[in-house]
């Protein structure tokens, strides 16, 4: 059997999330559907880990074993024509048989972003938490700082984990304003803010729960210095709520190196 | 009666294009409708200029008479809270009684968007032409500026165009290639390009068939020194189709002044 690795974007709006689940509608489903259209073979696909309903890629990280013979690069063109318009590999190629999506991820990143201008983008609202009135972009990259190391994140992550430890290391978290495009009046493009987190792993929901926590700093309901005791809390009482899915994109998955079959 | 501007985004997907029609679903009419549910007036907007279905418009512009004591600033806010997510009104002022969006609009500018990447663009796909294959992106800009300055436009005019004079002029025809921002991969950012188009005025689908043309042009369908002869030969059927909609945006409308009331 070869195995074959892709890297998939995709607008999660209509889906419930990445994992298959009975009865409903998700990219994992899509996926294996498109292949087994296209190879005859029902199998089941591993990712890099799933996403919740709502939830954006632009490089999830997937594979699956095939008996099939198309080149690896092929996969990507022929996967394409056959999945929803809101679902695209972007990438394809035939990796070691040992490769496993979600194993050896070594580094994770998700972008959330929050549109901070007075009104909706109807160009890219469904990728944007709206937030019109005031934030204080300082406090809230202050607290952001105080997340990297390797923290237990119980705070951050949903009760519904089933997960036995909530350590976790995040290598990386910044805050990036993003530059108006060249032709941007102030009313059309008042501003956009992406918060970029990268680690080794992450809990369930912990980046819409540290979202909320950052986006209840940056309204002032916080102060910048409560995200160190909120983190050696341990405990999902003392963080903010859950940040809207739609502003969470799964950015990049990185892997040590993969073999090229 | 009070004399309202209105600067309007659209996402013209689900729309039937920006003119009122009877039965169907278009964005005058859910702005006349969130206009009718803030003052109770039925009311006529007055646009610069109506958009296909399809069409999105960044900076439409339209203005309408009301005797509501709604200050000129506070209409944007009260009716985008009114109107469906993929309309936003940017910008509202009052102006002076004798201001009319179309026949005062001086300077109309369309864009029109080519996604020359392998794969489609999940997040913009609403937006954009995706033209895969090899476009000749040189011998299109030569072709470009072919159409610069006062011309009969009659070859890139729908047949179903009710205007005398097919005579406009264009003030500017430019080509710009975006920049990848900042993150990008060559996979999931390869390619975009923009065509922008300034006039006095456009006539029915003129942009499209300009476009059309264009794209036969980089496609080597026909010679980028055809577009002058296409354009002097006046005849619709002497130019390429008219390209998809999805791709054009109605991105500016300028006016010599406007004075405030």
């Amino acid at each position: 059997m070869r195995n074959i690795r892709l890297t998939v974007s995709y607008d999660g709006t209509r889906y419930f999330g990445f994992q298959a689940q009975p009865q409903k509608n998700t990219i994992q489903d899509k996926l294996e559907e498109a292949i087994a259209v296209l190879t005859g073979e029902r199998g089941r696909l591993i990712s890099s880990g799933r996403t919740d309903a709502g939830v954006h890629a632009r490089g999830q990280v997937v594979n699956f074993h095939t008996a099939s013979s198309i080149p690896g690069h092929r996969w990507a063109m022929a996967l394409n024509t056959r999945l929803p318009e809101d679902i695209i590999v972007t990438c394809s190629e035939e990796v070691d048989p040992a490769f496993h999506a979600s194993y050896q991820a070594e580094r994770k990143t998700y972008r959330y972003t929050i549109n901070i201008g007075k009104y909706r983008d109807v160009f890219r609202q469904p990728f944007q938490f709206h937030h019109p009135t005031k934030l204080d972009l300082t406090a809230m990259e202050k607290a952001l700082n105080c997340l990297v190391g390797e923290h237990d994140f119980s705070s951050f992550c949903s009760r519904k984990s089933t997960k036995t430890s909530h350590v976790r290391t995040l290598f990386e978290a910044r805050m990036e304003k993003e530059a108006p495009p060249e032709h941007a009046t102030a009313a059309d493009h008042p501003g956009v803010v992406h918060f970029f987190f990268s680690g080794s792993g992450f809990l369930y929901n912990m980046v819409r729960i540290i979202m909320g926590t950052l986006i209840q700093i940056g309204e002032g309901k916080k102060d910048w210095r409560d995200m160190r005791s909120i983190l050696e809390g341990r405990d999902r009482s003392l963080a903010g709520p859950t940040a809207e899915a739609r502003g969470l994109m799964l950015w990049e998955v990185k892997y040590e190196f993969v073999l090229d079959s």
